[in-house]
C-alpha cells in the first residue's frame, strides 16, 4: 500500500433490506429486489423520500447467463422509480454485492452525491443444477476453469492443504455446518432455517410416512457422516459444506455522514473498507488462505484504525465450510492453523466471544450471489442496532461489526468495518 | 438533481493508451488490453511505476456470453501485476467503460486512492455474427428483447421518429457515413480505415482482379444508395449506418489533482462528469431523444461551470449513424431537429467549428463493447495535447474536450468534460 488510505466525506448507513432468500422460480430479480428495497426504505427510522436518492449501485454476477439479461443498472433504476438517475452495475463473482456498496461509499466520500442505494441480486434457480455450476465456474481463474474446476473442487483443494498443514479433518468442518444450521433457524429470511437435528428428525418423519426402514443416527455428527444423506460432493467438501442454489435480492440506504441524523438517530458508520485481488490456485504459495482477504483486512483495519479483535461480530463468506475457517484465520481472529480450533471451542457460536455468521451464512442463509455482499451487511444491521430479534448477539455495548465477502476462488475479496454510532 | 454536484478532490488523466481495433480471432481479451496498457504508461510524459497503480477499475460488457468468462477484475489484476490490489469491473452495457473511468474518478476524488487505472475491453469476434446480436440484445431493456427487438430495429425506430419529426431522410444519415469515413484513414488504430471513395475503388478493383462485370458510380452517396452494397439492416439503418463488430482494449491513467505534475505537464482535468438511465423505448416521450443522455449532460456541464459552446472537440457514441445526430442535440450542440443540418452544413468535421468523432468514431474506428468509453476519451486526450497526427483539429488554443458514451437502447449514458491545462 502506497500511503494510508482514508476517505475525504465519512459515510453512514441509515436503512437496510433483504428479500426472503430460497429457490423462487415464480419470481424475479426485480420482485426479490423490490422485496429488499421496500424493507430498507421502511426501515429509515425517520423516513426518507425515495426521489431523494441520487444513485444506484447494483451488484450482479452474471444473470446474463442465469436469465439472459443483461445491463440491470438501468432495469433497477427504473424498478425503483429513479430513472433518468445514475445505475451501475458492479461485479466481481460472489463479491459483486459488497463492490455495489463500496462504489456506493466512494461515490458519497467523493462529495459528489449525497444518498445511494447499494444492492444487489441474483436468480440462479431458473437453470438446471448443471447449469447452473457452469454458470458460477464462469468466475473461476482462466486457468482454474479450462483445467475442469469448479467452485467444489477448488474449495475441496482448499480444505485438503489445510487439513495437510494444519492437521485438521472433516470432523471440524461438521462444526462449522452445525453452527450455521443452529443460527439459521432464528433467522426468519434463511433458506433453509432448519438445525442439523431437524433436517434428521424429518428425514425419519419422512420415512415413517413413506412406510420405508426408519434410518436411525445417535446424533448431529453421526447423520452428517452418513454418506447416503450427506454424500461427496468434491473430497472433503460434502453436500453439507456447501452453500445453495439460491435467488434472492439486498440493499442498503448509504448517506453522507453529515446527513445521517436526518435519517435515524442509530446510523452505521462505514469506517473500514478494503479489497484485494488473487490470481487463482496456480499462483498460490499457501492454499490454506486467501492473499486478497489479507489485503482487504489490512486495508480496512487501518482505515478504521481497529485491530481484528475490535470486532464484536461479523459475516464471512462461507461459501464452503472450510473457507469460514480459513477467513476467520486471514481476517486476524484467529491465528492460522487456529481456526478450526476455535470453532471447535465454541468461540464463533452466537454467544461466544466472536460471534460468526449469525445469519446462518450462506451455508443456510442462502447464497444468491450478487444479493450476498449487501445481505451480509444487513445482518450487521440488524445486530448492531439490536434489531436481530432471537439471533441477537447477547453483546454489552455492541458498537463494532464487520463483513467479508469472497468472489470466485479468492479472485475478489472485500472486508467491510462498521461502527453504530448512537 | 438534488443539489449542484461537486468533487471533493479534481482528478485527472496523464497517459492513455488504447489496443488496434479489429476483429482479431486469433487474439484474446488480455492482450488486447495489454496492449493498450502498455501504451497508456509509455505516455505518461515523466514516467510511472506501474507498482504505484493503486487500483484498477475494468468496463466489459459481457465476456460471460461473448468468450464464457466473467470475473474480469482480477484477472485484469493478474495481468498487469496489480494483485493483490482491488481491481473492479463495472457494466453499463456499451457504457462500461465510461462507468469504469467514472467509478475511478470518484475513488480518488473520495481521497482513498491516488492512481487508478481505467479502462475496458471487448471481444466479440469468436462467435458468429448472429450469436453476437444474440449477446448484444442482452443488453437491451427486458421489454425490447423479449419483443424481439435488436440493436438495428431500436435504432431504426429511433431513425424512423426523427425523420417524422423533423423532416430528415436517410440522406442526411449518410453525411454522417461519409465524416466518419474521412476521419477514419488518419486514425492508425481504426477497424475500417477508409473513406467511402477509398471503398468503392476497392469494389471496383476486386471485380476487375476477378473478371466480374465493373460497377459504376458516380460518387459516394449514389454507392451508398446501392443496395448491393449497403443493404438494409433494419430501415433505415443500412449497412454503412452500422459500427461494426470489433475486437479491443483502451484505458488510461488517472491521479489526483495534485499529483498530476509529477507525471506531466500537460494533464487533462476531469472537469465534467455525468451519467444517466434511462428505461427504454416503451417509456419514451420522444423516440427521436435520449433523456439520460440529456441528464448526464446537465450534470456534466453543471459541474465544470461550462456551456455545450464551450465544448471544443467531441467523441460521441454513433452506434449507429442516427444515434451521432440525435447526441448533438441531446448533448445541446445543436437545437433539436438541426442535428442533421448541421451535419450537413459540414459543422461537425474536423476542420468544422465543431469536429465530431474525429476518431472515426464507432462506425470506423470499431466498437469493442467494454473499450469503447475509454476509447473515446483516448481520442480526446490525443487531441488536446495536440498528438492526433493527421487527424489533428485544427482549432487554436484547443483546451476543452468531452466523449458521450451510451450503453444499451439509452439506459446508460455518459458525459465526461476534460480540460487541459499546461
Amino acid at each position: 500500500m502506497q500511503r494510508k488510505r482514508k476517505l475525504g466525506r465519512g459515510v453512514a448507513i441509515v436503512g437496510a433490506g433483504m428479500s426472503k432468500f430460497g429457490m423462487f422460480r415464480d419470481r424475479d430479480t426485480k420482485d426479490l429486489f423490490l422485496e429488499a428495497f421496500n424493507e430498507a426504505m421502511a426501515s429509515v427510522d425517520k423516513g426518507m423520500d425515495p426521489n431523494d436518492i441520487d444513485a444506484i449501485y447494483f451488484g450482479n454476477f452474471s444473470n446474463d447467463f442465469f436469465v439472459h439479461q443483461a445491463h440491470w443498472g438501468p432495469i433497477i433504476s427504473d424498478l425503483i422509480g429513479n430513472v433518468p438517475k445514475a445505475s451501475t452495475r458492479t461485479e466481481g463473482a460472489c463479491a459483486s454485492g459488497a463492490l455495489a456498496l463500496r462504489e456506493g461509499v466512494f461515490a458519497i466520500a467523493s462529495g459528489f452525491y449525497d444518498i445511494v442505494l447499494a444492492g444487489g441480486a441474483e436468480q440462479l434457480s431458473k437453470l438446471p443444477t448443471e447449469k447452473v455450476t457452469e454458470g458460477l465456474a464462469l468466475a473461476t481463474s482462466p486457468y482454474e476453469g479450462k483445467a475442469g474446476f469448479t467452485f467444489p473442487g477448488v474449495f475441496g483443494a482448499t480444505a485438503s492443504a489445510y487439513f495437510k498443514k494444519y492437521g485438521a479433518n472433516r470432523e471440524h468442518l461438521m462444526n462449522v455446518t452445525i453452527k450455521s444450521h443452529n443460527n439459521a433457524p432464528l433467522n426468519p429470511k434463511a433458506q433453509f432455517p432448519q438445525s442439523i437435528s431437524d433436517v434428521m428428525k424429518d428425514k425419519v418423519q419422512r420415512a415413517i410416512d413413506k412406510g420405508k426402514p426408519v434410518p436411525v443416527w445417535k446424533d448431529e455428527r453421526e447423520f452428517l457422516r452418513d454418506p447416503l444423506v450427506n454424500p461427496v460432493v468434491a473430497w472433503p467438501m460434502h453436500l453439507f459444506d456447501c452453500s445453495p442454489i439460491s435467488d434472492g435480492g439486498s440493499c442498503v440506504i448509504m448517506v453522507a455522514e453529515e446527513l445521517a441524523r436526518n435519517f435515524t438517530d442509530a446510523p452505521l458508520h462505514v469506517i473500514g473498507l478494503g479489497q484485494g485481488s488473487g490470481s487463482g490456485l496456480h499462483a498460490k504459495e499457501d492454499l490454506a488462505s486467501f492473499e486478497a482477504t489479507k489485503y482487504a483486512a489490512r486495508e480496512a483495519y487501518e482505515l478504521s484504525g481497529l485491530r481484528p479483535d475490535d470486532v464484536q461480530v461479523c459475516e464471512v463468506h462461507d461459501c464452503f465450510s472450510i473457507a469460514e475457517i480459513v477467513h476467520l484465520e486471514d481476517l486476524g481472529f484467529f491465528a492460522p492453523g487456529q481456526g478450526y480450533k476455535a470453532v471447535e471451542e465454541g468461540l464463533t457460536q452466537r454467544d461466544g466471544p466472536k460471534p460468526i455468521n449469525t445469519s446462518g451464512g450462506l451455508k443456510c442463509k442462502g447464497h444468491p450471489i450478487g444479493a450476498t455482499g449487501t445481505a451480509q451487511i444487513y445482518e450487521i444491521w440488524k445486530q448492531l442496532r439490536g434489531e436481530a430479534g432471537e439471533r441477537q448477539v447477547p453483546i454489552d455495548s455492541l458498537r463494532i461489526g464487520a463483513a467479508h465477502n469472497l468472489g470466485g476462488t479468492g479472485g475478489t475479496c472485500t472486508f467491510t468495518i462498521l461502527e453504530r454510532r448512537g
